[in-house]
């Protein structure tokens, strides 16, 4: 627990030098195959550029902190985290990033973020070609967490890659592990950026 | 007081690394909650990439170097700092930038940088939700600091937000401790650019 | 033959830092002077951030896997490599990349990107001066290896500079040893990127 | 002397980060003051990702090695960091870069780079205010170094700050130590960047 812990710690700091989190923004989460009902999420307001294995406190599937972290504020996103764990039962871990390209993409697609073509596409899970097309879908940017976490719910249909983006805000994207989500992150930040600057 | 001259040192070193600080540009300081009276303030001309502990200074409300560090120049923007100080009494640290997107911001804006509906808006503090304008006011550079001092006197209603730009200059941002000042600095320059690639 | 892996997995580590690696994608081979019948080469599937010296693996000159790797995966494009190392016997070392530019440049140039008067091109062997008109061929992208290594037969007089593009892929770049590959690879990266910001 | 060499070297491997030096790309120098009739220049062909204190070598004040280094060639560009130090006499270090900004500014501007207004334009040495507007000169490249020594000279006049771009090729800088080198250097490319991206 502790090794994973370190290495999201690791992973987190790796993506605030890339400017994916400036200050405290942005939020993580991993769960532990022997405790599925048990998610290590980041607490709120910690700078990411010092984001270490104690910035992690415990929720239940709901969102509330465990005993033993009471009175500490898990990330206000947290509720989005306890969606896609219930809406895809095998994620184990979600990462998350406010990165430029991502921000930029929402402004001008209204629905998704359609990318056709690239080789690195082949970073999702499940696909084998570059020769497809893949759509992002882009929600609408909400304080109100339990509203958006209906729309997660209800949108579930267009989440046909393990990524999308909240408008203005960022992305989310997730994995059966930590490898697999960094994967699915760093593909969908890859293509955004390369597919803004073709664009634009 | 060394742990806060390492701490900011490091940030200046940082900063220095994203292209925030060329050469010997910009500036840094900060108080002591003991000794509010006596700013630590970075002292001229020193290469920020290699800027230690040890290159802080001590001057008074007024800019004027303690008899300790009598000799040695501060900073020639020190009467900006004196000023902040002096408006916000609650501010205990104050960064700079230097930053091309600030500076681009600017030379398009002649009273202010209009920034609307991004989640990274809530790093600024008191603001809670992504639905807001923010106006990031944009006054002419100078080097007639006690000039420009009056400007900053005169102008305070319109600092609405922790920051503002110099044209062509670059960006101050103010906070409560370094953490606060830090997370200031990082959401408007976060802001600025991806304001300036969307619309440009 | 250790140090010529530690060698090039720190070079790996170095362009992922670059964005030329998002993720598990893109893939190196080198070979032994000693045994030039034996290709070194990446293990599919390995996160580039952490790319290690044991991370490669032993193929021969037609990509299969020596019998202490069996069961183990060489990269997809293996094949690629097993074709230059025919095409052009001197070489002892592929380097690639999943370039931003190059995949731009790939989506803009049907034929070949063409590179005129930069004092950079002379990091192409052989290129003594800048006043001269060099084209990177572009070929389209396949999942078909096999019908890939046979375009690049085909098209061998076209490689008249040690760099190709795959269209929305990235670059392949060789040499007569590791130093070499890496001149050509960053010669060829740094020129797309100039070329496209000029002319985009 | 050895300091010297090692915190060039140590400038040489952080500039090739910024992207300034692609491989093998780029040459620097310096001089010391008891011996200012030897040049210390860096040796062709050395990778700037790895360039250490003992990159360097000894020539005179027409280019040639001195007898300690017989028969290794100094950087083609040798006889340009010889016409610098004889045209401006104080000189003591000479810095060159690749940089994308200064070969843009270059394929865009025939005579001139002109900059105007910019509070970073203090980090020429005797520039004192943001009013101002400098012109940084823009020479046509050339593989005949000795030609290229007769131009400076004979365009001396124009060098009114310590920097010039070769077209398609990039900047050299210079300083009387390395110190005031490096912001010189850092002056210009920080100007030709920001001035790039405001007017393109």
């Amino acid at each position: 627990m502790e090794e994973l812990k370190a290495q999201l710690a690791q992973v987190i700091r790796a993506y605030h030098q890339k400017g994916w989190s400036p200050a405290t923004s942005t939020n993580y989460s991993f769960r532990n195959p022997e405790t599925p009902d048990v998610i290590f999420v980041s607490k709120s307001g910690i700078d990411k550029s010092v984001f270490s294995a104690a910035d992690f406190m415990e929720v239940d599937m709901d969102g509330k902190a465990l005993p033993a972290y009471e009175g500490i504020r898990p990330s206000a996103e947290t509720l989005i985290h306890c969606k896609l764990y219930a809406l895809f039962p095998e994620t184990m871990c979600i990462v998350h990033s406010h990165s430029l390209y991502s921000v930029l993409q929402s402004m001008k697609n209204e629905i998704s973020v359609s990318l056709s073509g690239y080789e690195v596409l082949k970073g999702f899970e499940g696909i084998k070609t570059h020769e497809t097309t893949v759509q992002v879908p882009v929600f609408d940017n909400t304080q109100d967490m339990p509203a958006f976490s209906e729309t997660l719910e209800q949108e579930k249909a267009r989440l046909t890659v393990p990524a999308f983006i909240m408008r203005q805000h960022g992305t989310y994207a997730w994995g059966r592990n930590l490898f697999e989500a960094k994967r699915h992150l760093e593909t969908a930040e890859y293509l955004f950026e390369v597919d803004w600057k073709f664009s634009n």
